[in-house]
């Protein structure tokens, strides 16, 4: 007598009776999508955060995948000198608020005490929140700028929102335009730069990832530079922090961060392969209209939309070639 | 050097300059709202949930509002009356998803040795997932109708949706609205009713809680009873599940409920005392038009809207009378 609700994307589908076609969900339209629908993420674009072991001695591993151009280009090349000479390593998860954030790095307070940074980390503006609707690269032929050529285009009355002109997917990342401006949005598992008040935006030393309901007041206001495509539960569970803006009052409860590497630096062996699945797809395009739509067994109404946080781009992990 | 980014609702204020008045935030204009705002939660329409302390000895305590006419009624007397038979004493939250749900009850799937349920419970039909648009309270002077005489109403334009026609705010909950029908939306710490396929709708003895981006895909096809208004943190930093559906395979993982008592079953001393800002107020519609409109010493760009589970209606604990 367990009732279960409905679980997220790539949950089982239940089971049909034989008579009736196979009810069409968001996890049967993944799991049909051609090879060529996928993408392969490189791992030189990949984050590896390892945290020491939980108290019951079991590994914790986040991967978090860097945002690519045009967004927040000077934060995420801050990002990767600072893994390259590994200065995350032996610092910590210092910050755990509910529904809100979690947050690591140096967490030191007193500028004496304060682990130095390497030299030459960039001072972004804070223009770099956001790109040029017509930034070298092309976000048309994505959703963000719709697609005559695909039966199923995303279009503004299934993606319509309270926080921009329009909302879409460009190469795989929820994305949000207004008349001029076209910038990352924050969801749940977006890492983002803490920083102190403007003009100050921050090095990329210190960084959150979102553990709650999208937090899209913080869109063009902080810079989003990537997202954890796995191990968010090792950041979700935390425990809260009860100090000062959720920062841990007692030093022990601190998350101890063992190392923090790019992909590409790790053996071979060991070199996280992911894909997602492109946005710029036919399947991309059916599983949003059914994201928006759910009409299976569990289903009766079907929302005629969904908001571009709730979509969730379908990401796997992939063997090594 | 800590950079800290700005914090969710009722957070400290950053000090400014003297000369400088203080910007309005939503902790300001909470802060400021008159006692008259503020409207009693009655302990009868709040369950207290305890579970057994940490394995650090911590006490862990979740206070549930349910849900008031006309929504979810059926479900809601359900509950009442498992609470009143401390039906959920020694059953647990046996299911953990990850920005998804925590779910509690008995969690059997085998029915043979199901926990018995008591007598009399309804079976709730699915027209109840939603009320009709002109229901026995009237829910115009709330936010889900504009109300002229309200100087900041909140209207269509900040509260743009992909999930219903309009949505709002009546007696400090966020519902949505059809042509022909409003409904109790799904957001953080909302709780609904977990069921099996339709047209099961469930009975209430097994509960979830959301725990991360609103699944708004639920709406209008599962009952949601009521929210989590303290300790939210208790489930949502649960071990996630990884078994079949997010299950716990190990049932050492359980976290053990040791009682749900309707508040008004307590002794006075410890009856749970809460207020809400009433959604028809003044200070309520500031508050909603700052939380869509950030911009104090930490937000230089306002978001120009704001989702109606981004709002955070404001809750607080009092003194008993």
């Amino acid at each position: 007598m367990r009732k279960l609700i409905a679980l997220a994307l790539l949950a089982a589908v239940p089971a049909v009776a034989q008579d009736a076609p196979a009810p069409v969900t968001p996890a049967s339209i993944v799991a049909s999508a051609p090879a060529s629908d996928w993408r392969a993420i490189d791992p030189a674009d990949l984050l590896v955060m390892t945290l020491a072991p939980d108290r019951d001695g079991n590994p914790r591993q986040v991967v978090i995948q860097l945002m690519p151009p045009p967004f927040s280009q000077g934060w995420v090349g801050n990002i990767r000198m600072l893994a390259k000479a590994h200065w995350w390593d032996g610092t910590t998860v210092y910050r755990v608020v509910d529904n809100w954030v979690a947050q690591w790095g140096d967490g030191e307070d007193d500028e004496a005490k304060a682990k130095p940074l390497p030299e030459g980390l960039r001072v972004v503006p804070e223009s770099d929140y956001v790109a040029g609707k017509n930034s070298p690269n092309d976000w048309c032929g994505y959703h963000i700028c719709p697609d005559p050529t695909l039966g199923f285009a995303v279009d503004s009355i299934q993606l319509k929102s309270s926080y921009a002109l329009e909302e879409g997917f460009g190469k795989g990342w929820p994305v949000a335009r207004s008349e001029d401006a076209i910038w990352p949005t924050h969801c749940y598992a977006s890492v983002g730069v803490a920083r102190d008040l403007s003009p100050n935006t921050g090095t990329g030393a210190e960084l959150y990832a979102v553990i709650g309901h999208a937090p899209r007041q913080l869109d063009r206001n902080i810079a989003v530079i990537g997202r954890v495509i796995e191990g968010i539960e090792h950041l979700s569970t935390l425990p809260r922090g009860k100090g000062d803006a959720g920062v841990y009052d007692d030093p022990a409860l601190r998350a101890p961060i063992v190392s923090v590497r790019l992909g590409d630096e790790l053996p071979a062996s060991e070199q996280p392969r992911f894909e997602y699945l492109g946005s710029d797809t036919q399947s991309f395009a059916r599983y949003v209209q059914v994201r928006a739509n759910r009409n299976d067994a569990f289903y009766k109404v079907p929302a005629g939309g969904v908001d571009v946080c709730n979509v969730q781009v379908p990401i796997r992990r992939v063997p090594a070639p």
